[in-house]
């Protein structure tokens, strides 16, 4: 049994963060809640007292269908970290004042690194002050770089758009006979699990990209060039993916290296182009072929008409682990996720104490990094292969998918 | 019946150009066609006698359903347009020797403009010298900007694209409770047919973009920014769609107007960036608001993992109705498009002089842009809802889409 139960969304929302909240309603609501409160944006939103009663919006199963099935966080986002306890107790106690208030049982927060921090704080606080109530917290996040779980929810579905989107980008490469370098940007600025993911294009009816560059090891911008002119001695179409968050070895962005070339608008304001950009320029202008800057841009952790299945699965057992753990009386813990085998892939659900968890971020293993540092390993197309596998059709209404939208 | 076959893609790709290749296959294998050769990168290769025997790749009917669900020229393309026959006969004599040679009765180009004024200029050559070889033009093209045909095979999917992924976009900006102006840009440097599907993104769970721009009317950067800070006044999500064609009243592109601003690299080279990344930057740098400048780029003429069903099956259908006017006797034809009803959706296919077609640009019609250039009519609307409806299922294997490959 479970008391009432407040849940909120946080940080960057993925394609299947919808689906660990629709895990955490169905679950409490099957365990005898009384009330599921969504609080609005967050945290920040709670302190204003912006909250829902989930039961109002979502009403049916088929609400529950649709609200798997649609991207971003439909009770809203914020980034606002808390204070330490002993600079600001205030905060605290205002926020524990509104659970007390709306007798809340355990409280759940679907998030990333940040957002783990938000629990650990306020199950630190409620050890402090004995409060019953229980904070859970759900993983989130497309980046994967959440400690102790194999993966993170998210994940498989950013790379599962990633791989095929950068597959069609390949074929769509091959079909003149001039010359083309093409780089791929994606997100993750100190972790390159989604860029790595570029690697599952490669099959029997696709080459592949040629070259990935991951921000976990520094990007020479010298040897990248000579790369490029050795693979368009070889080949016409060379297609290349980078990290938005590629460094060189003195520590600076590869998109910052453009300021030492006047980079600047009629207001001296620096412009941001992105790291692919920047390359695309440099090889237009020093070998003079034709080339493309791609970014993939909000659409990897957005593109909810194509999913894995696998992914948005796996987000609903954690929601619903995480109710389960609280309502066995469990506290400031995370849901992970164990694998048990790659294949054929199988993977349970655990819990960690959430100190271990918030605030470290999780890199690609530097042993999983090849060619010197320009590709990724069988290692890494074994991890990520189970994470992309089957699809969950979006529901088409007059030829787009279906969202179920939270009207304020 | 139909002898021996020669076809051709050409121009840019899209997600369903291969359907109609796949079209024509079929058609001329079912009226009797010996050989169905496919010429490699267009005229182009044919005139480097670069030809395959499309029978040693399409083997079996799934081979077929494979093709129409691959995207990007499954025979390549180029840009290569012919010379006037009075300039240059050695080149048309040089293409009909190949096309003698290999006993072709009938020849068919997929394209857009350009490849349509090949047809014309084969098709007037074979007048001018009694041959018996028939021409047919095939359209294809995202930018939906041929003549005399309701729309293209090619648009349909790339509007499905565009209105999926905008709708996303949307859903996404939601989720802070902080300004935000996200500016996504989109193919058609002189027709605004794709910029304007990002108006189908609107329905009951979506409130849809809130400003659209086309390259069919002058856009005014001042008069853009008074719209941005109204809206900002008003909500704190806003998103607006532009065309990457969009100019000013003296002509200039928008992404140009960044020449005067210094935007050159260390080479003295002329940074291109997009008309959506100018803008944020504007909007960034005077009203100081978190912007978002998104490109969907290569993706939405290659997302075969999203298509219109509609529009793979038209397309299949022109290329199949090429070969049958072909077989019927018809030369110096296009394929076109006639829509019967909007609703319930009818279209047949029927047959126009291919000088009616080359090098003509069809335009979004002024009446149909409203809101002082901001937004497009419900006329709009009604005309290309049935482009986008329905879905063809991508053939998934081990997690991403199968697509067919020619090896060279």
């Amino acid at each position: 049994m479970i008391g009432n139960v407040m849940v909120g969304q946080s940080g960057g929302p993925t394609s299947v963060i919808n689906s660990s909240l629709a895990g955490v309603f169905k679950t409490a609501k099957d365990r005898g809640a009384n009330k599921v409160y969504g609080m609005l944006n967050g945290i920040k939103g709670l302190l204003d007292r912006q909250y829902i009663d989930m039961s109002d919006y979502i009403k049916s199963t088929l609400d529950i269908e649709l609200l798997k099935r649609t991207p971003s966080s439909f009770l809203g986002s914020c980034r606002y970290k808390l204070p330490e306890i002993a600079d600001n107790r205030e905060v605290y106690e205002q926020i524990f004042a509104i659970l007390e208030e709306l007798e809340i049982d355990a409280f759940f927060y679907i998030g990333g690194n940040d957002s783990m921090d938000t629990i650990k704080k306020l199950s630190d606080f409620a050890i402090l002050t004995s409060s019953p109530i229980k904070f859970m917290g759900v993983p989130k996040t497309i980046d994967n770089d959440l400690n102790l779980t194999d993966h993170t929810p998210g994940y498989g579905s950013a790379a599962k758009y990633i791989a095929s989107s950068t597959k069609e980008i390949i074929r769509d490469g091959l079909v003149y006979d001039t010359p083309c370098v093409t780089i791929i940007e994606i997100m993750g600025r100190n972790a390159g699990w989604l860029t790595a993911a570029s690697a599952l294009a490669k099959g029997d009816d696709c080459e592949g990209v040629d070259l990935i560059y991951l921000p976990e090891i520094a990007f020479d911008v010298d040897k990248f060039m000579d790369k490029i002119r050795e693979l368009l001695s070889k080949k016409r179409s060379v297609v290349v993916a980078v990290s938005e968050g590629i460094k060189v070895a003195d520590g600076r962005y590869v998109f910052e290296l453009a300021d030492h070339i006047e980079f600047v608008d009629a207001f001296g304001h620096k412009q941001l182009q992105g790291a692919a950009k920047f390359l695309a320029n440099k090889i237009s202008a020093t070998i003079g072929c034709k080339t493309r800057a791609i970014e993939f841009s909000t659409m990897q952790r957005c593109s909810g008409h194509l999913t894995s299945r696998t992914d948005i699965t796996e987000a609903y057992q954690v929601g619903g682990a995480a109710v389960k753990a609280a309502s066995e009386g469990e506290t400031g813990m995370v849901i992970v996720l164990e694998r048990i085998s790659d294949d054929p892939y199988i993977c349970i659900t655990g819990c960690k104490d959430v100190h271990k968890i918030a605030n470290i971020e999780k890199k690609v293993p530097l042993d999983w990094i090849i060619n010197d540092g320009t590709y990724v390993s069988q290692d890494f197309i074994n991890y990520a292969t189970p994470l992309i596998q089957a699809e969950l059709t979006p529901i088409m209404v007059n030829g787009l998918p279906k969202h179920i939208k939270l009207d304020r």
